[in-house]
């Protein structure tokens, strides 16, 4: 049977605060999502939150009863609450009717079976949660078979980058690593390392595309390192015609995501 | 000369950390846009800030001092400030090094040429900021004559959007306008209405676009209504491989964007 929390003072809703903060969901080894559709999009594949919050007032939706069911069913707890106090925990004015608290999880390279998908993410030094999580919905259209986070991205289990993700976090494998590891990795098998670039004349819609392509994003302000580029083995740029002289990272990586897509489907 | 100020208390200080705010920004048909890039990319189209923030370690930077003189010359006022104040102004925890403050500008639907550009694109009740000022920098990219926001979109000027255009707020004329408005326009004169659309078979690589393609995104939570899709020329949709069924409304505009750009320059 759910509890019932109306107290901000509650322990339990201060603990769950606290995970919007970066020390605290790695000390925990927890993140917030939020939203019905979203909890039962990892409800379907096998993530159930440890925790779960819901409004009284949803209590009766079948969605949020399949949820408690599946919460208490693995030892985890479904507890009724206001919808002030979902709005604390999600830092959002109009809260979502439920909050779910999981477990943090991810692959390593060792995980990744490069032949399972002909289209691969990787990025480099990613800064912004909201292209982290935009990338990850994308790889999800896409049926790329993960993402690679490679040097010091920003965390994928920040609030902001679960929810632009809108669930792609549940379906998309995300490893964090290094460039070496990464490198060596993609070394000891097949794979075509495509780096988009501005440093090229080849544009990306000429280019030869070889499966399992790992499209290769840089940093949002710096792009990629010199010795990034050299060790890809396609350069492409994405055409400019404007004054300035850069996509933004989630858009650029879509658009090449899509067109590699393209490709292998016709 | 420009003047100096360290005060928070300045009043002028507490108007322009205001026009963060929507309301404050129509009163006074200001907004903020911060960064020297940007504002000096700004004065390469014309446009000169009215109020001009610089950070006194910056002010012997030659393109600060560029600024300085256009703004003085236009009759504006320059300011010699605080990293802190610059802060303040700008809401961010590292601030760059100029912020300006500018008059609201906007383009009609009479002002536009629609044969000056073979991609156009419209958003319809778009509510994420980021999501506008992504668009706009796409809209950059692809060498769009504009950007047509039709119904109740988020601010064009909220300081979120500036940040995300990168300054194709500058570079990329927009109008806001009501539906009926648009479609009267745009059906007195050549003009190929194109949707992004799941209620379609039609897979956006295959069609047949015609300039000036007119690429219409839908809210991001809902679409686009069934009229304005029955209105359209062309519905087409991406492949979503995955398990969800949509993506970022800015990232599928770019990649609609990118398509038809391809298309006319093959």
């Amino acid at each position: 049977m759910p509890r019932t929390i109306t107290a901000y003072s509650n322990p339990l809703v201060k603990r769950v605060q606290g995970l919007r903060d970066k020390r605290h969901r790695r000390e925990e080894g927890l993140f917030l999502a939020e939203g019905l559709r979203i909890l039962t999009e990892a409800r379907e594949t096998g993530r159930v939150p440890r925790y779960l919050f819901f409004a009284a007032q949803s209590a009766r939706h079948p969605l949020v009863l399949a949820l408690v069911a599946a919460v208490e069913e693995r030892g985890g707890e479904a507890i009724e609450t206001t919808a002030d106090i979902l709005s604390k925990l999600s830092g959002k004015d109009n809260p979502q009717a439920v909050v779910g608290v999981f477990d943090q999880f991810e692959s390593t390279l060792a995980d990744l079976d490069r032949h399972a998908a002909p289209i691969w993410l990787v990025a480099e030094r990613l800064r912004d949660p909201g292209n982290l999580g935009t990338i990850l919905r994308t790889g999800d259209a896409v049926g790329a078979g993960g993402l690679i986070l490679v040097g010091d991205c920003v965390d994928p289990f920040s609030t902001e980058a679960v929810r632009a993700s809108m669930g792609a976090l549940f379906t998309v494998p995300i490893v964090r690593t290094d460039w070496d590891s990464f490198l060596e990795w993609l070394r000891s098998g097949a794979g075509q390392l495509v780096g988009l670039s501005l440093q090229t004349d080849h544009d990306y819609r000429g280019a030869a595309y070889a499966a399992p392509t790992f499209l290769l994003t840089g940093n949002e302000a710096q792009g990629l390192p010199e010795d990034y580029e050299a060790a890809c083995d396609l350069l492409v740029k994405l055409p400019m015609l404007g004054k300035a002289d850069s996509l933004n990272a989630a858009v650029a990586t879509a658009v090449m995501a899509y067109e590699v897509l393209a490709r292998y489907r016709s």
